[in-house]
Order: C-alpha cells, then sequence, then structure tokens
C-alpha cells in the first residue's frame, strides 16, 4: 500500500494521550468502549494498549458558499490555542437516505433549514473546530465524520449550546449514529 | 487497522487480469509505468507481479441536483455489460486552486459552465461510468479521481469525442495530472 494520506488524523483511546476523558455519551446508537485518555495525532504506529482508533482526514468544505468559507475565515481559530483546555470529540454517522440525496437537497437540508454553518459562526473564535471525514477512507470506519473541538473552561456552556442547537436541526435527523467525548488536557 | 472499506476497488497493472492495455497517454503530468493488462476489483491482496496499483472509493455525489440525479437514472447502465468489450480507466489529479474553491463556485465551473454532468448524459446509456474518490483515502494516492468507462467497440469514437469536450471546459483548467488508459477484454 502506499504511504499514509497526509491529512489523515488518528485518535487513539487508552491508557495515554494528553487529554483525559471526562465523560462519554451515546447520544444515539451504541456507546464506544471506556477508556480514561485519548491521544490525537497522525496514523503512524499506535499504542500496544489502544482501547479503540478513529481515523478521519482533513478535506476540501462540501456545502459552504464562498461567502460562507468567507465569513468562517475571518473568525475561525484553529483547534491547540493555549487556553483552550477543554475539548470534545464527536463522531457521527449519517444514515443511507441521507447520503443518497443529491448535493442541492443535502445543502438545503444542512444551511437553509438547519443553518449548521450560521449557528457554528455564532460561536466563533470562542470554539475552534477541526472537520475530520471518514466515510471515503480506504478502511471500514463506524462513523462518517469526525469533529473535533477546543475551548477555554468559561465557555463549556457556550458549547453545550451550540450541541443543543445542532441537535435539534432538521439536519440532524439523518444522524443515526453519535457519541459524545468530553475531554480536559492536564495544566502543564 | 479495521477492514478495508466494502466500496474500495483496486485498479491493478501488471501481467496478470483480464482487460488487455492497449494504450496509455499523459494528457498532462508525469504517465504512470507500462504493463501489459489491468486487473479490477476488490482491495484484497495484490499480486506480487503488479507493476503499479491504485485505489479508489465509490461514494456520494458531489454535484448533481435532484433533477440531474433522476435524468441521469434514467439512462445511465452500470459497467459490465457483455458488449461492452472496450474499456478506459482516466485517473485525474486537480490542483490545490480548485479544492480551495467553496461549494457553489466549483458547481458553477462543473455544471453552469462546464456541463460535465450534461455532456456525460447525452453519451448515455452507450458509455458506461463509474467514478471512483481517492482523495480521501487513509493512503497517499497520486490522483484525486478514477473514472472507469466501459463501451462497445463502435462507440469507441463517441467516446473520444465525450473526452474531446470534457478537456475543453473550464473545469479541465485545474486538472494537473491525467493519464488515459485504453483497454479491450479478451473475447470468452
Amino acid at each position: 500500500m502506499p504511504p499514509v494520506n497526509p491529512r489523515l488524523v488518528r485518535f487513539t483511546a487508552g491508557a495515554t494521550g494528553p487529554w483525559r476523558i471526562l465523560g462519554q455519551t451515546a447520544v444515539c446508537g451504541p456507546d464506544l468502549p471506556l477508556a480514561p485518555r485519548l491521544d490525537v495525532g497522525a496514523a503512524e504506529a499506535p499504542p500496544p494498549d489502544a482501547v479503540w482508533m478513529l481515523h478521519g482526514a482533513t478535506s476540501n468544505q462540501r456545502y459552504t458558499t464562498e461567502a460562507e468559507q468567507a465569513a468562517l475565515a475571518a473568525r475561525q481559530v484553529a483547534p491547540g490555542r493555549v487556553e483552550a483546555r477543554c475539548a470534545a470529540l464527536i463522531p457521527i454517522r449519517k444514515s443511507a437516505e441521507w447520503w443518497a440525496l443529491s448535493q442541492d437537497r443535502r445543502r438545503e437540508i444542512f444551511e437553509d433549514r438547519s443553518h449548521h454553518t450560521r449557528l457554528g459562526l455564532a460561536y466563533l473564535p470562542a470554539i475552534a473546530r477541526r472537520l475530520h471525514h471518514c466515510r471515503d477512507l480506504s478502511t471500514a470506519e463506524p462513523f462518517d465524520f469526525l469533529t473535533w473541538f477546543d475551548f477555554a473552561p468559561d465557555d463549556a456552556a457556550a458549547f453545550d449550546a451550540l450541541l443543543a442547537a445542532l441537535r435539534a436541526t432538521e439536519e440532524w435527523r439523518y444522524v443515526e449514529h453519535e457519541v459524545e467525548i468530553r475531554l480536559i488536557r492536564d495544566e502543564d
């Protein structure tokens, strides 16, 4: 096989890693096995004690317009700020019905009626976000997307509000598997 | 690593396989190594004599509207008809500039100005087509897409016309690597 996709990120739950798993909720569908810590990084050799691993690749935008992309670029920050000691990993799988919809129908649900990008924009720059795609990986992954968020402890309530708003949308009716993993980074 | 994505297809050039490579052209960018035959199938253990291998996964539509999807569904056929003894594999890579464009700008170029779907529709059902995505695989592939076409020998001139029409479009200005591999299946 050729070398690893440089945009591929591996999330490894197990005994090690800088992130401590504070809590985990199976929002719909089966839960993931419990583990004490999470590591986030390139898909090199996994640690021998991994409890689970999920892979996803950052990729191009699928729904945003040029105006939305510009609005995001003006406000968004990359995950990894020093003050962002809180994080969440939210793996999601959408239904076969969603994937069979045409691009214009998915866009209508995603933004015209669910305001996915607009909702996220309202929480920028406090809530940083990075989306990883799993659906078209070489490997069969149990999810379509892994979204990574990080934020300062004072913004945890805002993050809860963002999640609640997204889960109330028409788009979320197509989510058939979702796990919410909340994390904290130990002080250096 | 988890099991292989069931939508993953491997194209293997080498000494074996049902398809004889009739000719190969590097339309832009570097050529692939020459080989006598091509095998198309699931990504199981590759033959030890492979000259090159390319992987791609079938996936959801990225640009088509509901009306276009219905028009395609009404006319298209799956590759593999008995009479379709001619085939072509066309691996393509698009530029970083293309992938940085927003979804609406890519759609405008792809269909509103380049009529990609409309051009393909005009050659259905004679020219069967299956698109494989490589850009988001776990592995670093040299192309973004692998398109497989098959058709009867009498439709080879029509296929040449379709390729010429696509290559004359605005969309093709973003293609920075393209190889055309023409094939024939031996009579049983």
